[in-house]
């Protein structure tokens, strides 16, 4: 029997393995579930050790365990690092289900439950894949797989570094492959070579020492909401250029061949401006909305507040006035030299009559990106070209996903997002689901990835 | 025996009088305390024919009623209209207060309670003034005196326009002297000869639809908060002249005595920012502080809103952004222009991508000015001079009294400001008091101007 065979044969145990995994809550930003998440990561080890690999453990950490497994069967072949997290979201409002977020439920050929597509089916298909590899009877492929599953991706990883550090050696790898992500829709595979970074800033501005009567006081003292406008106002231009200095300093510039990257993945201005309602696309017009979005670094206002904001009406210079500031970065900008840009821009652009200061909010993360052609995008592209019967998308990303650092870091090994959920599948919302379809073409892209990359040994 | 010696004979009598006005919660702002403003309308009335003022009504009003009482003794003899408000500020938090709010209580010859100074005190004293000159036995002065306490002051007289409507021949008078005010000190009196009006308004600024990831899409689309601070930092230049075009259009100027009574008023820079706690004092460097609060318009934020404005961390390009922007207005400038020209500038600054819109709060208020040499402030300045043995200032307030207004456009009467408490009596706060010295004074004050009104007509 062949691996494929053995995949078709156990697709309906797989379903009730992941009805299974789905109905423990590891919900990780919750106290109340800590020995929940705790039950999530023995019940993939378990799952590990039922597939076939020997070797497994439970890795502490100082938040939530990583669920860690190797598979080990050739020696001088390559390893790879297989990457998912075990954790989920959580599932307020649940009022909002159609069925209880942790009771799964199948209808039309998708399965519903938080953590369905976010990550369980995805991080449970190389699982399956490797089991099939194992149990088929067939001889095994030579090559050296790890497993890493962490329980705190959605809450950015902050117990891993400690983790890397202590066993960097038994995690060294090639490469990664995150089960983690997705594909650009049901018809077109994608592969992600680049993501943004992120810093992310509080500034704070105070006038007067109480809210002041802005009839009595009006006109003798500076008005901080106005003062942090001009703040606001300084940096950024009116056609989206960040105006801070030593922002654009070290930024890694477009190439023809990023361009032809970028533009080869469609994009209808039409479409973009119904999904998110904008009246008119806006920023830096040197480059395209994509290219602004995957490639080039950003100033946003995530927040700001002052005085009086309930209803009503109340004649007040405000004490104070607040903005969160955060950009998205790009290869070539280190976080905490952009954050120092900005407090040197604010420190040097203060309106008479106020304090202002630029607090870093401690959450940066560097950029990441990949060539297109490392050679793991390559065993990636061959295996969705198969998959999907057409090449896949050099796409990016705009956001920021911490542990790809973490792994180049402490690893050496660059990261391929290798999973299989759609954007439509309700990640971080009520009534997640994961297609049926997905979950069996996720098995079967591992299964043929391990292939692929033994044989590349093998040559 | 003389109206002093009434008034001195009285004074216990009178203490008691406004411990029984002040233990009535005719707290405006508060349905609950609707019949409370009733019975404080029906008090004043009670009070005002127990002072031998023969003709009085509950006058009713869509809101609460005025307390009116008229005494006629001298047709052809001037008629001036005395002004006080029987409600008060809500007394919360009642837990800060050193006795309960309405239960007054003397305490170094200061009474303690809810509406003390503000206003039931200063409002019983002229009463008490003509009650003296009524019963202590002499030829009352000739003259005529209206009385008209309203009961929504504090909530800013929305229901008074129909009142004056209804009876604006009833309430013809040559002056209206407001016992609702302060003096400058306990040794320094004096005059306010104007007063700013307002306008307030809310900026919206609307985006995206719904909040958007700011790594997925930023840089795509104009972040509303931004947009909303580019708006705000376009009215007003960096040493705070308002640049919207127009605003300033018919302001009068500062002639030199306009310039020379406002000088005379002492102003302590140092104390200033101490008091406001500012590190600076900031506006137009062509007038003086004074100038700018008393005699400049001004625009202010009051209050500014958008996003994530709690704490941790949120991600997004909020969908809006809003501020409440409000104007002090001084003689030349009227609302409804102002808000039309603070629309046309809004209109004509719109950032690339986002809409907005600048909303009337409907809350306009001309501004309020009487020349110095009104004869009615003669007959005051005369009054004060003679009680304090010093010359009032000729002062302004930057705040708004909705009121005068209505009397100079229904009554064709100005409003000497002519009231005895001081600044630091906690008006609508807690612990408010009347120190029983500046309550005795506002009653020989009253009774010292219906004496000197009275002797202008017999010259």
């Amino acid at each position: 029997m062949s691996w494929q065979e053995h995949l078709a044969q156990s697709a309906d145990r797989a379903v009730v393995d992941l009805v299974d995994f789905c109905r423990i809550p590891s919900v990780s930003t919750d106290p109340d579930h800590t020995d929940d998440c705790r039950r999530g990561a023995e019940w993939v080890v378990g799952r590990l050790r039922a597939a076939g690999i020997e070797s497994t453990e439970v890795i502490e950490s100082p938040g939530h365990p990583v669920a860690y497994g190797e598979w080990l069967a050739a020696p001088g072949a390559p390893t790879v690092m297989v990457y998912g997290h075990y954790d989920v979201q959580p599932a307020d409002p649940e009022s909002e289900w159609t069925t209880p977020p942790f009771e799964p439920d199948v209808r039309d050929e998708r399965l519903y439950a938080r953590g369905a597509s976010d990550d369980k089916g995805n991080m449970l298909a190389p699982i399956l894949a490797v089991e099939a590899h194992l149990r088929s009877g067939g001889r095994p492929v030579q090559m050296n797989v790890k497993f890493f599953f962490e329980g705190e991706e959605e809450i950015g990883s902050p117990n891993l570094a400690p983790v890397f550090e202590q066993h960097a050696e038994r995690f060294s790898c090639d490469a990664v492959y995150s089960a983690d992500g997705f594909q650009w829709d049901q018809d077109q595979p994608s592969l992600t070579t680049a993501l943004r970074g992120v810093c992310a800033t509080r500034i704070d501005v105070y006038g007067p020492g109480r809210d002041l009567h802005s009839g009595s006081y009006g006109g003798t003292v500076h008005n901080p909401a106005a003062a942090l406008s001009r703040i606001i106002a300084s940096m950024v231009d009116d056609e989206g250029r960040v105006l801070v200095d030593g922002f654009y300093d070290g930024v890694a510039g477009l190439d023809d061949e990023d361009r032809r990257h970028i533009a080869a993945v469609p994009f209808d201005p039409v479409a973009y401006l119904k999904d998110t309602g904008a009246s008119s696309l806006f920023g830096e017009p040197e480059f395209t909305p994509r290219e602004r979005a995957w490639a080039r670094p950003t100033l946003e206002i995530d927040g700001m507040w002052s005085g009086a904001t309930g209803e009503g009406r109340k004649a007040i210079i405000p004490a104070s006035a607040h903005a969160k500031v955060s950009c998205r970065l790009v290869a070539g900008q280190d976080p905490a030299t952009i954050v120092a840009a900005l407090q040197r821009h604010v420190a040097t652009h203060i309106p008479l009559g106020v304090t202002a200061t630029v607090n870093d909010l401690q959450v940066s993360s560097a950029a990441y990106q990949m060539p297109v052609d490392h050679p793991a995008n390559d065993v990636a592209t061959t295996v969705l070209r198969e998959l999907y019967g057409r090449d896949p998308y050099y796409a990016r990303t705009g956001g920021t996903i911490a542990i790809l650092n973490m792994f180049r870091r402490f690893l050496g090994a660059d990261t391929v997002m290798f999973a299989f959920g759609l954007r439509d599948e309700n990640a971080h919302a009520p009534d997640e689901f994961f297609r049926l379809s997905s979950f069996a073409r996720a098995q079967h892209a591992y299964g043929r990835l391990f292939e692929v990359l033994a044989a590349g040994t093998r040559q």
